[in-house]
Formats: structure tokens, C-alpha cells, sequence
């Protein structure tokens, strides 16, 4: 019996995507941000303000990811931004695959920062690279504060833990979600994340968001 | 060439557990209802204020499914109802398979309805067969009234809708929900459906849950 070395891991063809998107866009100094939550965390809302109020300074694409319609990537696109709609018809979580040709579709020499939308699932998509810089997972304090504890996955993975919709804290309906639980359980799982609470509807908290999107943006366009 | 005709459908090994399971529950005359939702919705809430409100007039038993932890079953344990807690370790659905455990570790001669509470994912469990006699779905009006168009297959194949959280509509927070427009685009997707809009904090909307529970329940024994 011999054995053959043949001296680099072998790649699912996810992987070898993934790698293709990281080599491309790492050439090309785009950031870009993979966004990870359950259905109906703010991803979308987030992302048009965030788009609306820095557009000025960073010039953002968006890489939207549903099972049916374009309803995001036209929300998206009412901002200017170009936005390519990906239908997975079915499937839980975007590929690395659908993300290469998605990329093809944007126009990269224009752009600093990509935004992709996956698909609204707090499990699959944390387990499938993309070829992105980093994950951002988001949570509405609707959702309730158990949530880091029963879904870890998402949590340890990610760059930026974005909590959403505060406003809902202290406005006279019944929400179980404790901020400084949620944050000692995140850190727990991974003691490096950035944690922003903010309401993507008033605009409560994005100030520091952004201001971690253009420190990242200028340190990735400098190195 | 010879065609040999097996004279079934071959099923998969998650198919088989689905039909021991269903076979099973006939027998004994349980009804089984499989919630799926996205993480957050409030399943747990509605099958703990449940069981507490009609318990002196049905059986109730549960089944909780979780990536991690055994938090929804401890709550299910506080109301008396015997409970049997899955831990799928990072799966994003309940398997049939792990079901039919869980029914070997249930009273089930003394219960008339099972609950599972599948894993918080509103795309993966849909496609998995529990055995189930139908599927309830969940969708709190937190998180916006786009979700059956984007997420049709749950909303396609459930007995009924619990629209949760209705607390929050008209107090004061900003819901992108109109109950009406989700009415009609879930009985585009699925005729038959029973829609019952509820708060399993406040109670409003659960009379109506409750009494549909009765009669399948009913008509079931009666069967």
C-alpha cells in the first residue's frame, strides 16, 4: 500500500467556491458581510437604512438571498444600490456557487463593501462559508433572550452580533429579552464579537454600526 | 429485460419511522400536531398557556426539539404535561426516527394529544414527515407580513396558522403587519387552512384555538 500525499485538503465544491469569492474579492479590497438570522429579524430594514445614511461615504452592493420572490432586492434597489436577487427555490441557506455568480452580476470595481442577505434561517447558513470577510448574525429582541443558548452556532461564528428592534424594549408590550443576558451568552461563545443594540426602524444605536463598517473598510482598503 | 413490480413505493428510512409513528399514534387514537415556526415565534409560550387553560379537558403530552439545551422542556414539565426533550446537536430539522424514540419515553396510554415542538426553522422541518397527524404553523407579527409569500412551503402544508404576538399590534411599536393581507396570501397558498389570530402572553384569540383542538380531538376518539 502506498500513500499519496497530495499535499493540500481536498475542497467540497462549496469550498472551492468559497475560496474562488475570498480570492476575488480579497483582490479586489471588498469587504464583504454575510448576514445570518431567523426570518423577520430586520435584515432588510437594517440594510436600507444602513445603505440611506452611508452610501455617501461607502459605496455598498447587496447580494440578496430568498427561497421565492424579489421582494428584498427591490427594496434594496429603491436605494440606489445595485442588489442581485437570488432564488434558491427551496433550499435553506445561499451556496458558495450562487454567491460566484452573483458576484459576476455586481459591479465590483465601483463597490468597498458587500452586503449578503441569506436566506431567514438562524441554523443551515452558519455552517455553509460563502467566501465572505465575516458573518454578521442579527436578532430581534422579539425572538426573546433564550436564543443564543439554544442556537450557538450562529453566535460563535460571527464578527457582529447585531440586536434589533430596542424600540420594542419598554413600550408597553410583554418581551422577553434581557440585553445584558444576551451579551454575557454571546461572549461566552466567542469573546471577540462586536455587539450593537439598535432599532433599524427609529435609528436608536446604528451610529456605532457604522462606524465599525468604515473602520473595517478603511483597514481592509490600506492593507 | 424484466420489470419487477414491488407493489410499493419504496421509502426512505425516514419515511418508514413516519409511517410506524402515524400507524402508532392511530392506534391509540392520538392526535399529533408537529409547530413549526421561525426561532422566536412563541411556540413554547402557546403550548404552555395551553395546556395550562385546557388540561382538565384534554391529555396533553409534548415533544420538544432543540438544537441545545433542555429549556423548552423544563417549561413544558412546570404545567404537569410530560415532556421528552430532543437534542439534535446542531440538526436543523427533528427526524422521524428521533420521534419515534421520544413516543417509546411518553404516557401514551393516558394521553389524547401529542404536541412537537420541532426545532425554530421555518424552511427544513417543513420537509420532514414526523408521522405527524398535521402541522401547525406559527408566525408572530413581529416578523412582518411578507413571510408567507417568501417562505410559502410551511404556510402551503399546515392544518392551521397561529398568527402570535398580536399583543403588539396598535401598542405603540412600529409592526409591519396587516393580519388581513397574511390571511389572504396563506389561503392562496392553502384553502382549508384554520387561522387563528392570537397572544399567548395576554390569551386574547385562544378560545378559538382551543375549541379546534377540542373537536379534532373529539372526532378523533370518535373515529
Amino acid at each position: 500500500m502506498y500513500k499519496v500525499n497530495v499535499g493540500k485538503k481536498i475542497l467540497s465544491a462549496n469550498e472551492e467556491y468559497a475560496l474562488k469569492n475570498s480570492q476575488l474579492l480579497t483582490e479586489r479590497k471588498i469587504l464583504c458581510l454575510n448576514m445570518i438570522s431567523s426570518p423577520g429579524s430586520g435584515k432588510t430594514t437594517i440594510l436600507v437604512r444602513t445603505i440611506n445614511d452611508i452610501k455617501d461615504k461607502i459605496k455598498i452592493g447587496v447580494i440578496e438571498g430568498d427561497l421565492q420572490t424579489d421582494l428584498d432586492a427591490e427594496k434594496i434597489r429603491a436605494t440606489q444600490a445595485p442588489a442581485v436577487q437570488i432564488e434558491t427555490k427551496g433550499a435553506c441557506h445561499l451556496s458558495a456557487a450562487q454567491v460566484s455568480n452573483a458576484l459576476e452580476n455586481l459591479p465590483l470595481s465601483e463597490l468597498a463593501l458587500i452586503f449578503i442577505e441569506n436566506v431567514g434561517n438562524l441554523v443551515c447558513p452558519s455552517t455553509f462559508e460563502l467566501g465572505e470577510t465575516g458573518k454578521i448574525a442579527v436578532l430581534s429582541v422579539a425572538e426573546g433572550d433564550d436564543k443564543p443558548a439554544k442556537y450557538p452556532a450562529i453566535f460563535a461564528r460571527s464578527k457582529v452580533l447585531l440586536i434589533n428592534k430596542t424600540d420594542f424594549l419598554g413600550a408597553g408590550v410583554q418581551v422577553d429579552f434581557d440585553i445584558e443576558r444576551v451579551k454575557a451568552d454571546v461572549r461566552k461563545l466567542n469573546k471577540g464579537i462586536e455587539i450593537f443594540a439598535i432599532s433599524a426602524k427609529t435609528g436608536e444605536g446604528m451610529t456605532g454600526w457604522y462606524d465599525w463598517l468604515k473602520k473595517e473598510v478603511k483597514n481592509l482598503q490600506a492593507g
